[in-house]
Parts: structure tokens; sequence; C-alpha cells
């Protein structure tokens, strides 16, 4: 390839625009920019059939596999991994109109762009958009990119029910998107997810791409603490075995732990529930749940033990049981240095301010990152908001982030620097 | 009156127990010892029917007045006021057989005993019951004391709703209880109550008698705290406003405030709910309850500016909003020194142990201090438990205070110590 003439190539934003925009069309929610396209609904499927029509136009090679992944990739003389990006169309009920649509349509973008160019490449381009990653339909998320790894059997996945009653399997056949290519699916060279950020990080910091090194390790935990049920007036305070009292302390410590153990380490309790629930009631018993983050697992395993034995301790003094249970627990992933590496270094040579940022959020891209090197970049969420019809990423913004997509993946697939 | 002989009067345990019992087996919950007699529903019209008939067995002179209160007292040649007890017989939907019924059964026990001793009194004796103590199915409680001390016109107590619709007045006539007696009633010469503590002091402390020196003032607060909801993996502790981390604290410093200012302070949050309560999302908003009491104004003021201070202080650290809803207010209520004198005089005459308390709940005899000299006497309550079909006060405690309830009543009725 020829170096000049490769630095210089950008990407159209008008052309990102419209498509993110004609996209955000289907399933559009009245009065908001935003839009509901839950997993393998007809609007998934009118969605998918749109983007596909693009594929399509740009004379792509597309394989449909058993979950329903779609993949086009440059057409290639030779049989080379492909350099690929991708993310999802589904959205939340309540869904914006970046969130997983900017990865897979600024990925469309990247490869009208070069295919445009005459550019030759060592390993051709590949954009796939990948089933259910919400979750807001069948669970677990990020299914598809799940199953692509082969991290789940696709008959088990077939299998999931919907939180509306119809399995994955019957609602891939009955939209037309139970394809036939193998699973678990073709190995990529590489791997990169344009994303936006979720967060408030790179807006509050005036940045314009976040270069993500990995993915936090969640721990989501309901904790149920029992206590004894006592007239509010007639109960003096010591004689009181109050689990709303030993609840709201474990929030204050989640708090107080998530600060002390420093950024990026965040701890949340979203869930409180009191019972009987009553003003003139001491509780019976709480049941609250605390999700924990961080990028380290030791310190993550750290946070885990310092909560629980705060919790215990505060319990037995109260003269209250307290019950654990685990909802969800995942270590975090460690994106490829070298591709990281790489994401820096294109939007430092654009002149993109930029920093290093985990995501805490899951992505189709720590699913990559288990079969072939991978990592992500982020543009900024205006107020951090997402899962929301009111989601926004100013067009600057995604023209920044698609051009360093497109320079990432030029690099990644010259043969001979990797 | 010959003292020797009152001094050894004692009531019927039996006939006391007995009758506690028939009257729990209307609307008794199946499988447990309690009952459930929401006012002036068919079970309170059999309740009443069943206390009435006793008491026309006894030859008492009833009155009925036009809220459904039910006064029966000795027949008096002369027109003097009478030495007054009494309580409720309505229930919680989860009732026990003590709370209310002893008060006005173990005051049909004592006007029996003296009726069947021929002691002469120069007030006659009266036990009453009073519709809708709990409050349980029409707002407020308590409102017929209420309505018979003037504290409320008929009018507007007839015309309340209740939480299944109808109202006071076309209950009362539906269940045949619209009497014709006038409002405000006749003001007693002293009033007594006698009811199980629904507290677990007395217990705690192998304690007998309480003689209570008054009703506890209440604030009952509704707090609402509004933050930002966001992404709980993708936003750092420092960018939040998290709502429901205010609330846990507000709770925690309910706790610390109540003991530093100690019994008989208490405070209680026992009603907390987050929006959207969903573990991976900082709430939006946190709506919770505080329930503050003391004996003492001066104290209660201070506690409910010391908590609003903090809260204020709290939400506009964390950038949230905060506002604040009273749902109920009522100063203390303190009793009668003489009639309070008068009753720990006789447990101490009878050996009972005894202390000073004051009550942490509402009852019918704080509506009768606003216009006679009135305190109470209260037994224990196994484990505390109270509006709990487990609710258990031992035959010997029961014994104990309806003697003491007795000789109060004899005691005060005897003109010249008036």
């Amino acid at each position: 390839m020829h170096d000049l003439i490769a630095a210089d190539l950008r990407i159209d934003i008008d052309r990102l625009s419209r498509r993110l925009a004609d996209l955000a069309a289907i399933g559009a929610i009245e009065g908001t920019e935003g839009c509901a396209r839950l997993a393998l609904t007809d609007e998934d499927k009118t969605g998918r059939d749109l983007v596909l029509t693009w594929m399509r136009d740009l004379g792509l090679d597309i394989s449909i596999d058993g979950i329903g992944n779609v993949i086009a990739a440059m057409p290639s003389e030779h049989a080379v991994a492909p350099v690929m990006c991708g993310s999802h169309i589904d959205t939340v009920r309540t869904g914006g109109r970046y969130d997983g649509n900017l990865g897979v349509l600024a990925g469309l973008e990247v490869i009208e762009t070069v295919l445009a160019s005459g550019i030759k490449l060592d390993h051709p381009l590949a954009v796939g958009f990948f089933t259910d990653e919400e979750g807001a339909r069948f669970q677990p998320d990020m299914l598809g990119s799940l199953v692509y790894v082969g991290g789940m059997a696709l008959e088990e996945a077939l299998d999931i029910e919907g939180i509306d009653g119809p399995r994955v399997g019957e609602e891939l056949e009955r939209i037309g998107y139970a394809g036939s290519a193998p699973l678990p699916g073709l190995v990529p060279h590489t791997f990169v997810e344009l994303h936006i950020e979720q967060g408030p990080i790179l807006e509050v910091e005036n940045t314009t791409i976040g270069v993500v090194t990995g993915v936090q390790g969640i721990s989501w935990q309901e904790v149920t603490v029992t206590g004894q049920s006592n007239h509010a007036g007639t109960t003096p305070m010591n004689l009181r075995r109050d689990p709303g009292y030993v609840a709201a302390s474990c929030v204050a410590f989640v708090r107080e732990l998530s600060l002390e153990l420093g950024h990026p380490q965040v701890g949340t309790v979203g869930r409180l529930e009191l019972s009987p629930n009553l003003v003139n009631v001491v509780p019976a018993s709480a049941t609250f749940t605390v999700d924990i983050r961080n990028m380290d697992e030791s310190i993550l395993l750290q946070a885990e033990a310092r909560f629980r034995t705060f919790a215990e301790e505060l319990a037995a003094a109260e003269g209250c049981t307290i019950s654990f249970e685990t909802l969800a627990r995942f270590e975090p992933v460690v994106f490829n240095q070298r591709v990281v590496d790489v994401i820096e270094s294109v939007a430092e040579a654009q002149g993109h301010s930029n920093r290093r940022i985990p995501s805490g959020a899951g992505h189709d891209a720590q699913m990559f990152a288990r079969v072939c090197p991978t990592a992500m970049i982020f543009t900024p969420s205006q107020n951090g908001l997402s899962h929301n019809p009111a989601e926004y990423t100013s067009p600057a913004d995604l023209k920044a982030g698609a051009n360093v997509l497109l320079h990432t993946m030029l690099r990644l697939a010259q043969g001979n620097q990797n």
C-alpha cells in the first residue's frame, strides 16, 4: 500500500450519519431520537434487512451463522483471516441510535472508504453484527458473540426463552436469520470495536478518543439480611435487630470502599427493598444488590472480601442473619497490548486528544478477546447517557472515532507489521 | 366502702380469659390465635354484639353515640361523672387477641367483680369501646375517641372513606351502630386504659406492670432525594449523584441520632424505595420515611431539626435535590400525675414489679387526656409482638394488669380522695 495516500484517507461523516439516522428510523420511539429494536423482533428483522442491503450494495461476502450473526467481508483472493470490526444493532427497549449501531455502521463506512480508495491490503476487512448483545430479550447478553467464539453451544443458545415467551431458535427461524455458516465462527486476524463510552469520563475530560484497555471484571451479589420486625414506637433502639440499618450501612460502606480503592473501582447498590416496608414498622428483612467492578481481578477479589467481612460483622452485631447470592461474576478482560498501542498511535497521529480507559460495560469485543488480538475505541457520550433515547455523540466525535477505526484497521491489515 | 374487703378484692382470670377467647373466635385467623375485625365490618359488628350482650347481662346502662362508641356504666342514683376505663375491639388485618380487647374486657371484669362485691362507690364505674382505634380501615386512627372528646366534628368523621370504599357513616348504619348518645360525650371523672405494651421493655426487664406516664410525640416524614441515574459500570465514583447513597446515610444517621439522644428517643426508617431499582443502575431517586418519637417535645423538635440539617447538607454535597413531606405530627401527651401515682401505688400494694414507661404507640387514652385526668396501665407483650396473630400475654400478667385496673378504679371512685 502507498502510505502517503492511506494517511490522508478519511471516512464520509455525512454518509455515516445518514445511515445511523436511517437505521434509527426503524423502531423509532416517537418524539425522541431513540429507537427500540429488541433482539429478533420484527423491528430487529427490518433493521437487519436494511444493513444487509448496504453490505450487499458494497459487494461484500456475507455469511449468516446459526445464531444469526452476520459477517460481511471484502472479497479476497487469498484465504487469510480478516481484520474484523463490528458490534450489534439490537437495542434495549429505551435505546439510543449510537449504542452498537455506531460500531457496525462505522465498520461499513470504513470498508466503503477503503474499497473506494483502491488500497490493497494483506488482510481483508470485515464487519459483523452479533445477535442479542443487549440481553434485553434473551439472557445472557452478548449471546451472539459468545456463541461465535465457542463459549456456548448453539443448541443451548437456540433453546433460551425470551422474556416474552418465544425461544431464540423459533424467533431466528421466524425472521429468517437462522443461517448456515459454521459455528464457532472463523477466527479473525484481529478484532476492533468502536462504541460510545456510555459513561461521562471522556466528555468530562474533554477527550475525543478512549483507547479501551479492557473490560472491567463484574461482581453482582444479592444480599439478604433478616432481623426482627417490631413496632417503631415501642421498641427501644438498644433492643432492635434492624436489617434496614444493616443494609443502609452496607450501602454507605460500598461507597467508602470504592473511593478508598480508587479509580477505576466502582461499587453500586442499585436495588434495595425492605419488608414489610411500612413507615412505623422496623423491617423484618432487607434485600439489596451490590455491583462491584474493577479492571484488576486481585482488587476485585479484595473488594468482595472486604465488603463481605463488613456486612457479616455488622449483621452479627445487630443480631441479624445475612446471606449472599452471586448473581453474576466475570473476571476482567484485558485487551491485546499491541492493538491498544495501534489505536493510541493512530489517535495521536490524527491529532485527537485521547486517554486509556477501561470499559465499565460489557461488549462483543470481550468475547473476541478470547480468540484473537482485540481492543476497542470509545467516543464520548453526552452527559454519560446510554440506554436512553437522549443518548448523543456529536458528528465531530463520530467522525473522529470512525477515522481512528479506519486507520487502526488499515495498520492491522498490513501483514508485515503484524 | 369497707377498705379491708376492697383490698382483698380480685378479678376472675378464668372468666376474663374465656371472654378474650370468645371474642377472638370472631374473625379468627385460621391456624393462629389471632383475629381480624377491621372497624365497622361484619366481624366488628359480631364482636360488638357479643360484648354488648355481656354488658347487658350485667345490667349496665348502655349508650351508643353517633360514631358508634359504646359506653356501659354502672347504674347510679346520682348524676356524678363515672370513673371510666376502656379501649377498642377493632383490630388490624393481622391482629392479636389482646390489643384493645384486653382493656375492654378487663374493664367489664372489673365492673362485674365490683358489682358482685356489693361495694358502694362515690363514682360509678364505666367501660367503653371506641370505634376505629386502629385506623386500619378508616384514617385517622383513634377516630371514635377523637370524636368523643370533641376533637373532630361527627359530620366530618362520618364522611371519611374507607380503604375499601364505603364511608364511616354508611358502615355505621349498615351494622346498626349509628347511635344517638350526644357528642362530644359525657366527660368522665377520670379515665384509665389497660393495654398490652406492644413493645419488649417489660418482658426484657422482667417487670409485670408498666405505669404509663404519657404517649410519645410522633413525627412522620417522607423524604424524596433525586439525583442522576447512571450506568453502574461506566460512571466513576467522583462523578456520581447517587440518591440511594444519600438515603442510606440518612438511615444510619437516624440510628446514631436516636442513640445519642438516648431513651426513650426512637427513630426508624421503615420504608425505603429506590427507582428504577435495578442492580446495575445508579438510582435516579430514593424515597424513604422517617419515624421519630419522644416524650419530650423539645427533644423531638431537636431530633427533627438535626435530621433535616444532616439530610440537606449531604444531599447538597452529593449534588442531589431533597424534599420533605410531613405525613403525621403529634405532640407528646403527658398523663395526669395523680392518676399515674395511683396506678403505681396500687401496683406496689399488690406486690407487682413495676416501672414508669412512656407509650410509643397511640391509644384512646390520649384523647381522654384532653378532657379528664387520664393514665394507662401496660402488661408485658411476649417478644414485644403486636399487630401479629402471635401476640401473647400470659394469664398471670393479664390477671395482674386487671387487678391493678380494678384497684386503681376503686381508689379513683372514692370521692373523698379525689
